[in-house]
């Protein structure tokens, strides 16, 4: 139980994804001395959930290396992962260092037969509703065969979350037209063309907004650097609202009126509402939450990870994999 | 003259940048029956412009290789960046198409000596000021040196433009510690922690928005996904603020309180204020203004261009590369 913010929020969150999912229990990992006690304010969590004593914590400034030596089988991180493992735990989810909670898993879990490299996808607004984009941040680089295999991870993971038969499945560049990007971009779009996913080109970053995707394709450098943009921007926008409508009594008289309007932009720009970065391509479910999130975000993180869990997506993209790849052998034959 | 809007717009922002720097004459390049009788209606610019009649447009959606096969000698574009290579002209605008213009702008001006490859530069807003990024699209992928080159001509330009003597320059990265990053993001910071350039490291995507950095180097991939990307959050969040505040009557009459302070806050987020795509690292002058930029945008792409001429940018990233570069060569033995 790590993240920036208190075990009580975590708890709070965790109440809040019980409300909504009530045959869930849990297994709460960490320092039983503080969560013990704070449980006996969330008796409904208490009543399915068992405590497990962890001794070491992983900083949320270690890096992935130190995380591992310093962390191994002790730290709660790992003890939530392994419980993934053995099968004790359905999912796991974590609001700490995104780094070393990926190393974790990969040691832990191993990634999926066939997936060179695991991804971690998120839930990003658009004009027309929600798209999946990945990778944020686990595969420097990508190769066209890793850009397929992260097409094939978002299209399982995008018919779970939204319910859609055939995702519409783009991959990011610097312009719709065919000649533009990077080697490996254009010849994965060769390979998505070929395919039956339903691969409808490029998408440049504004058009992301636009809607009509359900999946967004890229490596997870220009897919971080993306995330933190979008997060860089509405962040400024925010606060350049409230300075605008605080800069005068009439501007204030407004905000009073349109405070509820204005509320619900704040809302539907709130990363908690889409929190859960889901980590694809591991033989398990692992959910990292925003480490800063409200018990709103922690909530909607365990949600994901109870959703994909019940829905088997690991199995899914396993199976869903090994068909492509037959496939796409018996196009080139 | 070409982009999305029509003549008049671009004469209307010419007239405009005229009446900021009244020392400026203007050579306008293109269809001479729409440009001469529109010029009537601005007879300040009319007193100081020549109009060259050219047959030949380069379409927007036209390839880069397409305009130079289409478009040599004889097209609108062409003939501007030809003017800055004879001398006639002390720089060139275009509101064009940006691939044509940059393949144009290497054919005719070629790179300044040592610069591998050319970058586009664009001023962001930011908390605290504005920031210098680049490279926005010229160059796709980057190595070690090519970063180096990107951040002497951030530097250059960032001098000018800000009036800095020392501007604080870091590379775009997904995160702050040395670990992280590309290869060439990595052996880029040991360079340039070596240089005598201002280099304070990593920065993040959200970290641009905080302000405190004046130059940000990346590649053109990277750079054009951040920038579309930041783009299209501010114009989902407008589009957002706009409903909210017809959502109900309430809102309506919040919003007749407060438009002064909203319409502050769209000047703030419009494009048009830090209008101009400037190319780096070539031998004269060229701004990229928005295609669709409005008669102010198009101004503040004409002032850019007057700017960074009156300073004799190009030859100053030539001096500097040249120093920096035995500078380097000096550590290394």
């Amino acid at each position: 139980m790590g993240g920036d913010r208190d075990a009580e929020t975590v708890l709070a969150g965790v109440t809040i994804a019980l409300a909504h999912r009530p045959d869930t229990s849990f297994l709460l990992f960490g320092d039983s001395e503080e969560i013990t006690p704070l449980l006996e304010k969330f008796p409904t969590l208490k009543a399915v959930s068992e405590v497990h004593h962890c001794d070491v914590a992983i900083d949320m400034d270690m890096k992935p290396s130190q995380a591992l030596r310093h962390g191994r089988k002790t730290s709660s991180m790992w003890q939530a992962i392994d419980a993934v493992n053995t099968g004790k735990a359905d999912g796991a989810v974590s609001a700490g260092n995104t780094g070393a909670l990926m190393a974790m898993s990969k040691v832990i879990l191993k990634t999926l037969n066939g997936i060179e490299r695991p991804a971690i996808a998120a839930i990003w607004p658009t004009m027309k509703g929600e798209t999946v984009l990945l990778d944020m941040g686990a595969t420097i680089g990508g190769s066209a065969e890793q850009y397929f295999q992260f097409a094939v991870m978002g299209d399982a993971y995008a018919r779970i979350i939204f319910g859609l038969e055939s995702p519409r499945i783009c991959l990011l560049n610097i312009g719709v037209e065919e000649m533009k990007g990077t080697d490996s971009v254009k010849q994965a779009a060769e390979l998505l063309t070929a395919s039956s996913l339903n691969f409808c080109g490029y998408v440049e970053g504004d058009g992301i907004f636009q809607g009509g995707v359900d999946v967004v394709v890229t490596d997870g450098f220009t897919g971080n650097v993306a995330l933190k943009t979008a997060e860089g921007v509405a962040k400024m926008m925010s606060a350049y609202l409230k300075q605008v409508l605080r800069s005068s009594v009439f501007a204030r008289i407004g905000y009073l009126f349109a405070r509820g309007g204005i509320g619900a932009l704040r809302e539907r720009m709130n990363p908690d509402n889409a929190n859960g970065g889901m980590f694809l391509g591991l033989n398990g479910v692992v959910v990292k939450s925003h480490g800063g999130a409200s018990p709103e975000g922690i909530a909607s993180a365990v949600e994901l990870a109870i959703e994909v869990a019940a829905n088997k997506m690991s199995d899914k993209i396993a199976v869903e994999l090994d068909e492509m790849e037959e496939e796409l052998l018996a196009s080139q034959e």
